[in-house]
C-alpha cells in the first residue's frame, strides 16, 4: 500500500476564522510541509513546529504517522504547490501556491498540475494507492469547486463549529470574482479548480485519474476534500469504482451528508472509528471534541490498519508514543 | 537505518570514455534520476530506461533495491543538482547540475549546497545514516577534488578498465582552468568542490557533517567517491569516526588503495563481497567482470544485509527477481 499525500497551500486559509489547520495564520502556512515531515520522519524536521489547531489539538498527521509505524505503508509526498519548504522527500508537480478563492483565477496552473499528476499516477508501479491531502483552507476551496461544478454537497471543517456561513460567503464572492454562477463549470473540472479550487485538488484528481487509467487500485483517503476530488473525477468522465475511506468524525459531522455524496458520486464508503471517545490525551481528545476530523489520509490509513488486524487500541497507544516523541512526555 | 542517496549531474560525464554509468551519454544524464526511482519503486517510473553500462551491466541501484526489499531501510533521496527529472521523492538542496571539471568554476553553488545539506543532516531524526551517491562522471570529479586537496589517493571506475590516463589529463586541465595547483585547496574543502568537484560531493559532505554534528551515526556507503567525501570532511576539520562501507569490487581494484585511504583519512573500513563470482546472470556477471563496482550506497546496504543476517544468496536471488521485474524474464 502506498499513501500519496498531496500537499500545497492556498491563500484562502488566510481568511480569518476559516481554518484550524495551524495555531496561527503564519504557522498554518507551514502545516502541509510539517504534516509531510511528520509522516515521513515522525517529527518536524525543517518546519518550525508541530501543526496544531488554535486550541492545541495536533494534526491528523500524528495519527497517520502512528499507523505508518504499525503497518509500514510506503509514502509518496506530492508537492502540488507548497508555500513553505519541507524536508520530507517530495515529487514536485511544478505547481505554485494558490491565490485566494476570491481572486478571479486562484489556480492559474490547474491544468498543468493535473496533467503532471496524471503522468505520475499513470507511471507508478501498480501497488494500491491511497490518495490523501494536507492544505489549510482546503474545505473552503472544496466547497468552491463543488459549487462551480453544480454539486450541492456540504463540506466539513477542521474547527469544532463549522464556519459555514463564512465559507458560503467566501464561495459566493469567489464565484462573482471569477464571473461564473454555480454549475457553470459542470463537466469542466479543470475550469472549476482554476477558478475556485486549490492545487491539491488538481494534483489529487490528476494522480487518481492517471493511476486508475493504468489499472491501479485507488482509494480516496479523507473527508469532504476528497469528495470534491471524486466530483472532479466524475465530471472528468472517470467511471471507475471510487472507494472513499474516511473517519467517523467526518461521517458524524452534521454539515456533511456523506451518504448523499456517496450516492450522488457513486462512492464506495468506508468509515473507521478510531475510538477516541472519552480519551483525555491531548493528541486524541481534540478529535472527540470535533476538531481536525480528517486529513493527511487518516481515514484511509485507519481502514488499512483495521484491515490488517491492528487493534485501534494499538493505534491509540502509538499515537501517544509519537506525541511524546515530538511534543515531550506529558500532556 | 536510513539511506541518504545524494544524486546530481556533472558535465564531466560527457567526456568521451570516462564513465560507464549509462548506455549512451544522453541516457547517462538520466542515470541518477533513474537510480533513485529504482531504489524508491523497484523500477524506472519517469526515467526513460533502466540504467546500464554500454555493455549492458545494470546499475548497482538494482542491487540496492534488492537489499531494500529484503531489509526495509528508509530511503532519503537528496537532489544536489539533477539534470533530468525524477519521479522519486526527493529533498532538494537548491543546487544546479555542475559544469565540466575543466571549466574554471564547475560548481558555482558548492557552498550553498553544502550548507543546505548540513542543515538537513543536522535536523534529521537520529536514525543511523548511510550516505551514498549516484552521479555519472563522479570518480573523475572525486579525483579532481582529491588532487585539489593535495591527497594522493587513487580512484576507481565504473568501467572494467579504468581510463586513468584520461582522468588524470582531465584533472590536470581542470586544475589549470581553475588556476590552482595540486594541494592549493588543502584545508578549503568548499573551494576544492567549487573548482574541481560536483554537487554530489558537496551534498554528501554537508549531509554527513551536519548529521555527525547532531550526534547521528554516519557511514559513508560507497567507493572512491565516498573517499573523496571523507577527505572533504577531514579538510573541514571533522574529527569524528568515519566508517566507510564498500564492496569487494572497489577493494580489489588495483587503481585504488583503500587501506592507504583508510589510514590517511582515519576511516574504519568494511568490505562486503556479495559473492557474484561465476554468476552468469546479466545483473550480476558484469560486476564480476569489474563493471560498475559500487554506487547507490551498495557497499553500505550489503554490509547492512550481512549484519542483519541476510545471506548473500538471498540477495542474489532477489536481484534476479528485481531484474526480471524491470527488464523482463530472461537474461
Amino acid at each position: 500500500m502506498r499513501l500519496a499525500l498531496v500537499v500545497g497551500n492556498t491563500r484562502t486559509a488566510e481568511v480569518e476564522g476559516i481554518s484550524a489547520a495551524g495555531a496561527s495564520p503564519e504557522l498554518a502556512r507551514h502545516t502541509p510541509a510539517a504534516d509531510a515531515e511528520l509522516v515521513a520522519y515522525g517529527r518536524p524536521v525543517r518546519a518550525p513546529t508541530v501543526p496544531t489547531s488554535p486550541t492545541g489539538c495536533p494534526t491528523p498527521a500524528l495519527l497517520t504517522r502512528a499507523v505508518r509505524e504499525l503497518v509500514g505503508f510506503d509514502l509518496l509526498v506530492v508537492d502540488a504547490g507548497l508555500a513553505a519548504p519541507t524536508a520530507a522527500p517530495t515529487v514536485g508537480l511544478g505547481g505554485a501556491p494558490a491565490g485566494d478563492l476570491r481572486d478571479a483565477e486562484p489556480v492559474v496552473d490547474a491544468a498543468a498540475v493535473f496533467e503532471s499528476a496524471w503522468e505520475l499516477g499513470a507511471r507508478l508501479p501498480g501497488e494500491p494507492l491511497l490518495v490523501g491531502e494536507s492544505i489549510p483552507g482546503g474545505t473552503t476551496t472544496a466547497l468552491g469547486v463543488l459549487r462551480a461544478l453544480g454539486e450541492q454537497l456540504g463540506v466539513s471543517s477542521s474547527l469544532p463549529t463549522n464556519p459555514l456561513d463564512l465559507k458560503r460567503r467566501v464561495v459566493r464572492e469567489g464565484l462573482a470574482a471569477s464571473g461564473i454562477d454555480e454549475g457553470d463549470a459542470a463537466g469542466s473540472p479543470l475550469e472549476a479548480v482554476r477558478l475556485m479550487g486549490d492545487p491539491v485538488l488538481a494534483g489529487a484528481a490528476g494522480l487518481a485519474a492517471g493511476a486508475l487509467d493504468a489499472g491501479t487500485e485507488v482509494t480516496l483517503a479523507g473527508g469532504t476534500q476528497l469528495v470534491a476530488v471524486a466530483a472532479l473525477l466524475r465530471h472528468a468522465g472517470v467511471g471507475d469504482e471510487l472507494p472513499l475511506a474516511t473517519t467517523r468524525f467526518v461521517a458524524d459531522d452534521p454539515s456533511t451528508d456523506l451518504d448523499a455524496a456517496a450516492a450522488d458520486l457513486g462512492l464506495d464508503l468506508t468509515v473507521t472509528d478510531p475510538g477516541f471517545a472519552g480519551a483525555d490525551h491531548p493528541a486524541l481528545a481534540g478529535f472527540d471534541r470535533g476538531e481536525a476530523k480528517e486529513g493527511v489520509g487518516l481515514g484511509g490509513v485507519l481502514a488499512l490498519a483495521a484491515r490488517e488486524g491492528v487493534p485501534m487500541a494499538a493505534v491509540r497507544d502509538r499515537v501517544e508514543a509519537v506525541y511524546a516523541e515530538v511534543c515531550g512526555d506529558g500532556p
